[in-house]
């Protein structure tokens, strides 16, 4: 068994409103930034031990699926890295 | 000026306390998913315009300071790709 972290980034999929992106966007428009878009989006850092890089993803995948993602509006990617 | 996307992503310094996250691994764990720790974080993607990739991280490091990240409980980095 190997020690990974896996990085799950879950954000909204294109076409779902983001209210929060958007007020966060304008103030920082306020303070005088210039920008011409903002997304923001949820990342999971998930320590998990398993037999490979593949193992390690293919958990952290079902973790997006079943729970830190909701397929209805989010897109999610995997990242794994030893730790 | 080229056109960038800088991530500042967001997290918790060590040693803060993070209830979201142990929320998420203990609901993690109840569906039987083994993991050693969880930590999240909050990614923002900002567009911006910028003379060179060194301007736009300066810049998206201002955000960070000024409003993206809290000081007190947070650390941050910024990574700039062209877009």
């Amino acid at each position: 068994m190997t020690a990974y972290t896996a990085t799950v980034t879950v954000r909204l999929k294109e076409g779902v409103l983001d209210p929060e992106a958007e007020t966060t966007k304008r103030a920082l428009e306020r303070l005088g930034f210039e920008l011409d878009g903002l997304r923001s989006a949820d990342r999971f850092e998930v320590d998990v031990d398993a037999d490979s890089s593949e193992a390690a993803a293919a958990r952290a995948d079902e973790m997006a699926e079943r729970l830190l993602a909701n397929p209805t509006i989010h897109d999610y990617d995997v990242d794994v890295v030893e730790r």
